[in-house]
């Protein structure tokens, strides 16, 4: 077997993905659970991390690189902020390392945006940004990473210039479990997927932002009156939410070239969304790109 | 004691209304309960109504007229829908009578906003509005009766145009409650209400819809970076969700005349919106509005 270089660890609110790398970035080995910092908070990050180093059989002076929510106020050791305007690299020359372990562990800091009318930040998703677009990426980029809480972020020639979070995913899981909606919704995942309504959702919420709310409402009025199935219901909601956050984020943005990082069935939707728009875009596989990511910070920190 | 000549229900899903009435419009007795639909439909809508009406002693032979959530499909007698556009006074001759009952009782249809984009119901707020602007209002009016969920009724030389339900009241609950923002807002309700913040929210939302669920987010954001108080968090979701609904209710009737029906706190709540924004408007009490609304119907299916 090829000898390990370093330890990576994408350590989320609710997830913990670790990859063991070669010194060419190949993967050896991988551990995926939900030990994210809500649950490591209380069992203890040390003991998380050495578990899962044990099961891939880690060497004892192997370092480990970490970014994401382990490095929060409430995570294992507060790795602070970059404030934007930033270069995509200045996160390589940040990372904090943690004291009183015996191996080398250094994790990443977030972004933050501060003197702004609209305040940001961000943890774990600039290292998946650095990935995605490299150390040397020229033109204007609006970065798509969906999920919880979307992030956009604005890339100008290698220099992140400024980012938005949109709560989309939280928006559609609290208005399908727990507004009057439920009940319009309710047994949509038996039913295929209704991609034309989702379609024509995306298109009105983008093209007339200012009635999101009635928009998510019509789920309800239109299968009071018109009886619309629930996949239906559900794909107006979706589409809805989809259709504001790519209003909101491209308001400022109309000619920036659109990169959507994401992975599985949150990719497929947002690709949707993006050719209903006719708005081109590239594709880059999330788990793909927090791994590029870190290794960037291997690299940079532990030099051949 | 004058003699009452009938008596008006608002009949709505959370909440009871009765008024005993004399033929000249005073009122000679009321009755408010939490007997809403939701409840009335497990102990029985006629039991409820006796028992209120035996209360206020009214005789064996008074009519009843009842506005509201009473005529819906799972209330007491579905009462159907007017279509629009139609006249403010076409529900005056299509109530429904309440079959098997020893006195004369109707109930009131509620509009229907049926071949449209974004189709729309209301029960209870026809009758609000009927009695808010009487029989022959003229000129373009935008009527803003907010709540749970706010309608915006457009209304011109005394035809309802069209209408649309905004979800404010529901989202800004569901958001406080169950989303990541009940951390930033916990404690609001123990600090002064942050009218500054309120406002600014508003305009941001208002000029900006687009960015609605990234304003939203600020208030945690703010938090973080800039330790904003709950009671600022609480007033960034409160005024992003009212800025965003009168953006949407506004966007095709810039030039309309605003009429809000409201009552107590929600009155207080838009008015400083609307002042926020330079938008004139007309505050007409709800609750006397669908008094005089209900009144109206009496005198039409019952005259002198």
């Amino acid at each position: 077997m090829t000898n390990p270089a370093y330890v990576a660890v994408d350590w989320g609110t609710s997830s913990f993905r670790l990859w063991l790398i070669a010194r060419d970035g190949s993967v050896l080995a991988e551990r995926r659970s939900g030990e994210g910092m809500t649950s490591a908070a209380k069992t203890g990050f040390s003991q998380v991390l050495a578990a899962h180093l044990a099961a891939v059989e880690a060497p004892e002076n192997l370092p480990v690189i970490v970014c994401g929510m382990a490095g929060a106020r409430q995570g294992w050791i507060e790795a602070g902020y970059i404030d934007v305007p930033a270069p995509l690299t200045s996160i390589l020359t940040a990372a904090v390392s943690v004291p009183g372990e015996s191996r080398d562990i250094r994790i990443l800091p977030g972004l933050a945006q501060r003197d702004s009318a609209t305040p940001d930040v961000m943890r774990g998703e600039e290292t998946q940004l650095l990935g995605a677009l490299g150390t040397a990426s020229a033109g204007a980029q609006a970065v798509c990473m969906p999920g919880t809480h979307s992030k956009w972020v604005h890339v100008k020639d290698s220099k992140v210039t400024g980012f938005s979070t949109f709560m989309t995913g939280e928006l559609f899981d609290v208005i399908t479990k727990h507004t009057i909606l439920s009940h319009a919704v309710a047994g949509a995942g038996e039913q295929p997927a209704d991609t034309e309504t989702f379609e024509a959702a995306v298109s009105a919420a983008f093209q007339r932002p200012a009635l999101a709310s009635n928009l998510l409402f019509t789920a309800r009025s239109g299968q009071l009156l018109h009886g619309i199935s629930a996949a239906a219901a559900q794909a107006r909601l979706s589409g809805t939410l989809i259709g504001l956050e790519i209003a909101g984020a491209l308001q400022d943005a109309a000619n920036s070239d659109i990169t959507l990082i994401a992975s599985g069935r949150l990719q497929a939707v947002y690709e949707q969304a993006f050719r209903t728009l006719a708005l081109p875009f590239t594709a880059i596989d999330a788990d793909a790109a927090v791994r590029r990511g870190l290794s960037a910070a291997a690299e940079a920190i532990w030099p051949n």
